[in-house]
């Protein structure tokens, strides 16, 4: 950390930033410029205290990370990529992963039409939400308990791994049991008490971005399911919160390419939440894949006018096979499979 | 709900959206302009449906809201303003009430010299954080139980009600027992299952804005409050996420008037959290009381150099008592008392 | 237009609604609900006045637009896209044009020395700046007149038609003898005094998303030009402003699906000022071209540690031919060439 | 600046650092971490150079800056507060000022009425726009030299200085002739010809923040004007873009104290804009007066309803009349008159 001291700053003020640092184990050392103090603290553990600390004390103009704050998480911390292995499929590898399925189980029928579809488009694992996070509690929420049995069954008869969203601790004995990887969906993303729980059962985990995290953040937030004993941690970019209103969400293509030189763990792409609209779908995640993301989720419904959750951004199963195809060439061109 | 219709589109691409119109048992009149054919649909509950429901059909260009999609914390459900009462205390009034206290509750000493100071300063409710949210799991997580025990105790000593942030459903009959108002977190405000379980309590609570969320959205969070059983509920403007990186985040002080335009709940205002720094603190708490909020909740530390959380934003007792004078003066000169 | 009026407004406040809309020679339709009037207002120009001349009225609650505020820019206005010819390379088509060179001109071997290199990896318009708009006045502004003459001069010999940014009514005559196609940069994209003027001379015209600008105000701004007498306009996405600070500006990768449905004019993506980053670069333009972009415009320049502007976002020239390589092949994969 | 090299980096790339900032003239030294070496560039004028000149070097991690990239408009430069003198009236003075009248200039009668309502009230500028940027190509465009004319009339008869914005370099003549004081507009804070020339001309001038600019790319632009020549130059805050869609934007009010902590220049807030509906423009203005601004600029309308431009955030003459009443009342509970 730098602490850049206030001209006119005291020695004793000084002296109290070195002892501070000093407490922390820190080494320091003194710049005096002609206009400024700056103090450098180093230690390969900065990264793991608040600035403010520093930033706290009298004399103190600024604070400046050098170390990021996030630790687990981070290619320092290991360099060698993540190997996420849901059931037989393995994510961050040179193929690319698309998981597909409808937003919400709404019946049997329902999730073995797409169930099918997806697998023979070439999808390898199958959402489903049986918990559903709704912005109104007026919404459907969802099958719950019977929509895991549900994909479990779907799961037993194609033959893929599933994943499906945690929105309470108090579910997580229940999710094991019944899918391959959970989810933490984007408004949970700082659901702590929810991390922590999903960390220790030591399922793989897909983390989805907050929509107003910045990429640190969510690294910040992964550090969390990886302290708490979690290995298995795939990231998934799903747009954040900016002023344009033409889209559902913004997709932050470029957070692909930070992740992938900031941190060792997968990332994914949602373009169906992104774009809000199945219209844009398909050119969302064209350019997820051109981007090198390591796999996409995206929401596939066989009657979207008739959904009961996100018919609007849920492709049908021929358009899902029409991208696949897309999907497959842009793959192929940047040199990996799909 | 208002659904336009694409150029060129077909009658029974009309026909499917009168019907599903009547499915909802909706009113439908036909708009038929020149250009554009407009179906309107009316009815006093078509904003607790998406409108997506609409938006999927074929031939539907867009679909425009008219009913806001939150109901029961809205002026429409309820005119009269809702009156909060947490031990003795009213939220909502003409009075306007200020909540201090320290972020994380660290010791006995530490929550009792604050609590005197803010009691003597004028605060009518005491804040004290024992699970703490934080960003890193490296960072400290509050004392738990023993905090809420300390708590419990700075209320019998001072007479002060107490506000603690609840964090993980798990804690609810802990909580219930030790604190009079439960907090829910910005990083929370969409954890339906903690809102739910909350709600269902019936304590009193303060909902603060998620750090990317829309004044509409925060007002359907409340939502999940009041219709899970909640009726003593505040609301909580602590600053959003935007560009600006002066500040911790940015303080939407125009929230405080579209939520009073909008809704019957009262609403208060963090300046702690907005501005992240105690020079700034001031500034936006006498722009709140300005503005017309029913409260302030304000984080007080006996020394901040040494916190363990929050300590840059944390105001000295000194400032507090100081700040609480110039507070008095604009509240009269708006016609309030606090 | 819809026009909600308030719940209890009076016969007087609908008939001043419908007087207004009449004065605009609009038509009128009535929809009475159980708990609001609706007054839908209809008409092919409604999208060019604004919603407050009715927000504005007495008892009205809301104004929601059907029609788009912009008109000579939409798909409705012209179905077929606009094709853009700038000195022989037509932009629009199933070619995606790529054009570059270095953000400033410095002197002429370093322009001749990109110019050469770019070509040569199958770019076909040669950038390069020579008046600078600069966030502080005391970094470099450019050449100015002299840094013209000198790209005048790369394009004799190279044979690449050429783009320049204009910042300034004044260097109009001055800027449309020297260069094929004029720019205007994302700060001055409401700067409506230089879009009247630009308009006005005929040249093909570049014109960048205004960093904090919707889609919709994009293509109002692209309406001054074409209003002025404009009719080669190339929209260019390069990055909006955003909370994220893991690149420079965040790429609205969507913006160029958003953009292809609503306007007939091309959309080109600018990878070098979103990601701010050399090494993130190649990311935004895999994905740009994979989106379905019709072209690129990259910053590259033969030594980058000495560059006078933009160093740490600019290609080397090998950097950029590999580059180019993986471009063909994404662009073949979709169905275009490059 | 802090310059963070890479893990590994080379003794040769660390050399490469020390000597090009020897060729800026700044000293540098160097600090040997276990885990980072970091090295530290320092001289006043740090502040004026990018710092990518520093991120552009091989091995380089990350640059930091220490000293601000803006200067003559800090308080670095000038500790004590610039006083604006504009016809007799001192902004920045304990002193509140208040600038009114309508957005566009409309006719005699129109601001003649305004005028002299606003001067009764106690507003101590009159403004008045007669080029009025519009979104759209197809909006009144205001009425031009004739709207100045007018201006200067109405300064005539009632004695109060004038206000108005420039958006054209080729207009500065004309306006100088016939306003006390030029406004550049949001959208045109980064118009660098039009910075220009405005600061040459000397004239007072009141500079608003961009619309997706920071305080510091503001204060960047003040250094401009400053640099240019100019003195008297005010700042006004006028909302920010966010996704918020309750008001059209989002008010930053911290950004009044975060202006007086860095800067030595004025700051006033236009509620008006911010807001976008009258029944909001007085709780912003409230809470500017509460905060600190040293002023406000507020739209009034003798007939809102029938206004060409921004009629709907318009206050009628009488809701002014009693707003000045409100804002007396709490710039003397904090010691300041208006």
């Amino acid at each position: 950390m730098i602490v850049e001291m206030r001209r006119g700053c005291t020695q004793d003020q000084v002296d109290a930033v070195v002892e501070r640092a000093h407490q922390y184990k820190f080494e320091v050392q003194l710049n005096i410029g002609t206009d400024k103090m700056v103090v450098a603290i180093l230690g390969s553990h900065t990264g793991s205290v608040p600035t403010e600390i520093f930033a706290v004390l009298p004399g103190v103009e600024s604070v400046t990370r050098i170390m990021r704050p996030y630790k687990l998480a981070s290619r320092e911390f290991r360099d060698e990529p993540t190997l996420v292995h849901v059931g037989g499929v393995t994510i961050g590898g040179p193929r690319i992963v698309v998981m597909a399925g409808p937003c919400s189980i709404e019946s049997q029928e329902q999730l073995m039409t797409t169930a099918r579809c997806v697998a023979q488009a070439g999808a390898s694992v199958l959402r489903g939400g049986a918990f559903k996070p709704r912005t109104s509690p007026f919404s459907f929420q969802g099958l719950g308990p019977e929509g895991l049995r549900l994909l479990r069954e779907a799961k037993r008869d194609i033959g893929l791994p599933t994943v499906s969203e945690i929105t309470d601790p108090h579910h997580l004995e229940l999710m094991a049991e019944y899918v391959d990887m959970l989810q933490i969906g984007a408004r949970n993303m700082q659901n702590y008490a929810l991390l922590r729980a999903v960390g220790q059962s030591g399922k793989p985990c897909m983390l989805k971005r907050g929509l107003a995290s910045t990429v640190t953040e969510w690294l910040q937030a992964a550090d969390y399911l990886l302290a708490a004993g979690g290995r298995d941690v795939i990231l998934c970019e799903r747009g954040i919160r900016t002023f344009e209103d033409g889209t559902r969400f913004t997709l932050d293509i470029s957070s692909v390419g930070v992740v992938k030189q900031s941190s060792h763990l997968p990332v994914m792409v949602d373009p169906s939440h992104a774009a809000g609209h199945y219209a844009l779908v398909p050119t969302l995640a064209r350019a997820a894949v051109a981007a090198g993301a390591d796999g996409l989720i995206v929401e596939v419904h066989p009657d979207p006018a008739n959904a009961l959750s996100d018919g609007l951004q849920s492709l049908t199963p021929s358009d899902f096979t029409r991208l696949m195809g897309q999907l497959k060439a842009i793959a192929q061109a940047i040199g990996r499979t799909l």
